[in-house]
């Protein structure tokens, strides 16, 4: 290659749902450039390895990557100016965390709301942004929820979920009934307290499945005895 | 940054549905290494672009860019040692040509099919079937199907199209009430010949949109007045 060489990092943009709102993995930077400011957590690709063996790498950094439920590559992001300093590419991760996942975090690290970012450092915020919207599009037409959810929860705490992700009102009973109707839910035989005074108590559901799939690809383009997958 | 630092080069997966068959653009080098193997379209980042520019900049020395109707980034191929010498990261894009464009090409360039490629360089063989597996899904919940075929059709003509694409029987029934139910299809008014003796002419239709957006984004988790749309 005559081309020049850059430098390359690898950043994990890691959402979930806490405290009834998406937010997003975001640690302090005790150093310039943009000290104090807030950072996706990632850095330098090693020599030995690909940028999924290394966002593992950094990720176990900050967060028990057992934890992660999904991870997946969301866009490069390749502005010439994007950092100070020699120009760094990046390329970015959604990563995903249930909500009854609790990773102990070390101490620069805390969960900051999506729609709500501290000052942020170099282009994360749009980083951040890009994994929110690539999370709202993908919960539109897959089963991801499962990567946002606790194991098992009622319909109620479901719809508190897909309301916190999508940032718009989302009615219970329409959710389950596509939930349902596409085959993502099944019941799990047990209840749970209404939680409300004198209500019934709720039937208690997981995801049927905890890996990504489109969930309603055309039936008729569907090859004979074949799921959709997500790309 | 105190990583390394490596090149960084563009590379278009270009497909298009050429003589019934699902094809990908590629040239053949001339040069050391993989001399005589066929390549993607791309080469080196500038220090001035980011990896948009850089890819229509580079699809523009192969194809006339004014006719591909659809491109975005496939993903990063990062493996240590995908090409030979200094390493190399290279970021892929999906382009897609519609079937009654006829781009001019240069001598060293041709269409060959995606499942029948010929001797392919360094890793371009798992980045056409990445751009081919990324395409087969997106036609099943998006309306992708308007950067492959021509701008008006026949139900017959465009289930040619999404059979070469998809590499399975799909029955232009099944297809035409699908893509009616999601509003995929305008009638042109006008008719075309049905192509069979005797037979009657077949309505001619066009996507009602040609930009890209997922067709059938569950409705209740739709924001009010809001379409959805593709990552």
């Amino acid at each position: 290659m005559t081309s020049p060489a850059f430098g390359h990092e690898v950043l994990a943009a890691v959402l979930g749902i806490r405290d009834g709102r998406l937010r997003v993995l975001l640690w302090e930077r005790a150093r310039d450039p943009d000290r104090g400011r807030w950072a996706l957590p990632g850095g330098g690709l090693r020599a030995d390895e690909d940028v999924e063996t290394s966002v593992r790498r950094q990720l176990a950094e900050k967060v028990d990557v057992r934890e992660v439920a999904h991870v997946e590559q969301l866009s490069v992001f390749s502005d010439p100016d994007r950092t100070p300093g020699p120009r760094t590419i990046a390329t970015a991760f959604l990563g995903l965390v249930p909500s009854d996942a609790d990773p102990v975090l070390p101490a620069d690290t805390a969960w900051h709301p999506v729609d709500a970012l501290p000052p942020t450092a170099f282009d994360h915020a749009a980083i951040a942004a890009s994994a929110r919207d690539r999370l709202r599009a993908k919960l539109s037409y897959t089963n991801l929820g499962f990567a946002l959810a606790p194991r098992e929860f009622t319909i109620s705490g479901l719809r508190e979920h897909y309301v916190a992700a999508l940032g718009h009102p989302v009615s219970a009973t329409n959710l389950q009934r596509v939930l349902t109707r596409r085959d993502l839910l099944a019941p799990t035989g047990e209840t749970a307290p209404s939680g409300r005074a004198g209500g019934r108590p709720a039937a208690v559901f997981r995801f049927t499945d905890r890996t990504l799939r489109v969930t309603d690809a055309f039936a008729v383009l569907r090859p004979p005895a074949q799921a959709g997958t997500a790309s």
